[in-house]
């Protein structure tokens, strides 16, 4: 019993795994389509949401089929509802990378982004991405202290959000209004995600130490 | 220990109508302090935000508690799961609620909505309000008809979300950028407020007939 327990947990934790990667490659796709208006990347991170969705199923299929046959208890138990927490912030990633990407296609061939707002969104892009990549790394090997950083590269990103706003309201923002609701919005997507990674992040950590995040 | 499922279902039920008058009432008292510039009404969310996010917890470990003490299966056990995530989106729209009155605040003294806009956010609020009133009422007595007609007033937020953009987009928008990335933000506020209430109501729409909304 306690075996296949441990052996269910790690189909879990490896669909989790999956799925971290997914949202990761879908946010990277999405910024490549976003900063060169290129349309097949951005039709692709559109497309491939329904398979991040599916995977987010399976893992809450595996979890609910897991509590039912084998009614965990205790630590067991708190990781199955962190991997369902967990499966929930990546699928929202996921979701926001495709928000990018239909951003994107809305004003294809035109750039979403202007000149001026290319180094801040490919910073928050890195920013982002160096996130998505370490929540899969801690979700496939346990490490705290990498789990920790993610506060930090959050705020990093927050930074960078404020520097978007700086650019946007410059008295020479000549870009008018329009670009300034997509500047926003992209904005948005990606502070967002950083959000959920921290989330991802507080649920792992949560999970190694039993102590819940503070704040 | 039939009875006692019963008896701890409906606490988590009577948990489940409070977090979302709770979530109703913030959005309420948010759009008050946006629309007529009320310090007071702002720091109200503000504070009972933390409160919103307590309830949410005592959710989270009546659920993990009834699951280890009575292991429920089929459909006692995808009830469980299903309070999980309606408690979820009720506490997000809470965050939401805080967004909003944050805001009012940052703007105060001064309006953060200009009067060409309050009518459409007046009406967002409206339909954000109802939204989560038939999200409370379907939670203390489930009712698939009033929950299938949250998808249709979230088809009115859309509408409304549109009609903002418009304004913002007319040529003679005189406001200027900041006003602009203000409203926008206001507007996806409202708009995840009541993406929101649609999940949630799905989410009972699946424990009352068993079958996932589609699309």
């Amino acid at each position: 019993m306690r075996d296949e327990f441990r052996a269910d947990l790690q189909t879990v934790s490896q669909l989790l795994v999956d799925l971290a990667e997914d949202a990761r490659a879908a946010m990277r796709e999405a910024t490549k389509a976003l900063l060169t208006a290129d349309r097949a990347a951005a039709e692709n991170v559109i497309a491939g949401d329904a398979e991040l969705d599916q995977t987010y199923r399976q893992v809450e299929e595996r979890v609910c089929d897991l509590l039912a046959r084998q009614a965990p208890v205790a630590s067991d138990l708190r990781a199955m509802i962190t991997a369902l927490h967990v499966a929930a912030d990546l699928e929202r990633m996921g979701d926001l990378a495709d928000h990018v990407a239909k951003t994107a296609l809305r004003r294809h061939p035109s750039p979403a982004v202007p000149a001026e707002l290319r180094g801040v969104f490919t910073d928050m892009a890195e920013v982002a991405d160096r996130m998505a990549g370490k929540i899969a790394t801690v979700l496939a090997k346990p490490d705290v202290d990498l789990a920790a950083e993610l506060e930090r590269d959050d705020d990093a990103m927050d930074d960078l959000h404020r520097s978007l706003f700086a650019v946007l309201l410059r008295d020479d923002w000549p870009y008018g209004v329009e670009t300034a609701i997509d500047a926003t919005l992209l904005g948005r997507f990606y502070e967002r995600f950083a959000d959920h990674s921290v989330n991802a992040g507080e649920h792992v950590i949560y999970l190694i130490t039993g102590e819940a995040a503070t704040g």
